[in-house]
């Protein structure tokens, strides 16, 4: 089974992250194709841990997981502490497939998405 | 004449910055309907700030701004910080239009962009 986790900051404001797991509720409620699991984590601050969804996913069957940062910006979050933490995965689950994808603001539909917004306005 | 400017949060690191930079002048190249004016700001650590820019829009003709807030979270920056700057701009500037739209992270299309690079993995 396939495993789609996002990865999130994390805020010391409940609600904050609770926008984090609400989005991934509507994600999963969408039924993605080639995708069984979902869930959100968090770097820092919020729970649950990277370490933690990823030992959940395993737990609910999956074999692989497709990691995806919920960032704007490639800072050091994206490039060292995400990628230190995989590793990390990598490490306790060597029969896992761990695949990290680009953060959302590295997507051409970001562009888009702040378009859409300021035509409406 | 019509403004759009985007506000990012403003990093240390200036690699982020010129990322938030470079999308403004990604969406200026697309010569977006009822827009004249571009520019990135930041709320704090990153120059320029957002009343720097607002007063820039207005040096460049500007009579109303659309203010798009680059956050994900509907945290304290969305909530308060920057309301409170509009304040101040609307106090400086009781002849500017000044808008702020929602945040990027309340945007519909904020699911179908993670949608989009799930798919691709």
């Amino acid at each position: 089974m396939k495993a789609l986790l996002l990865v999130a900051h994390g805020s010391r404001r409940e609600k904050s992250n609770q926008e984090v797991i609400a989005l991934v509720d509507k994600i999963k409620a969408t039924n993605l194709s080639g995708y069984d699991i979902f869930h959100a984590s968090f770097l820092e601050i919020a729970k649950p841990s990277i370490l933690d969804s990823i030992e959940e996913c395993v737990n609910e069957g999956a074999s692989s997981i497709v990691l995806l940062p919920y960032f704007l910006n490639s800072g050091n979050h994206v490039v060292e502490d995400i990628p230190h933490i995989v590793n990390q995965a990598n490490t306790k689950f060597p029969d896992l497939d761990i695949k990290t994808t680009t953060h959302i603001g590295a997507s051409n539909l970001m562009m888009d998405l702040i378009i859409s917004i300021a035509e409406k306005h």
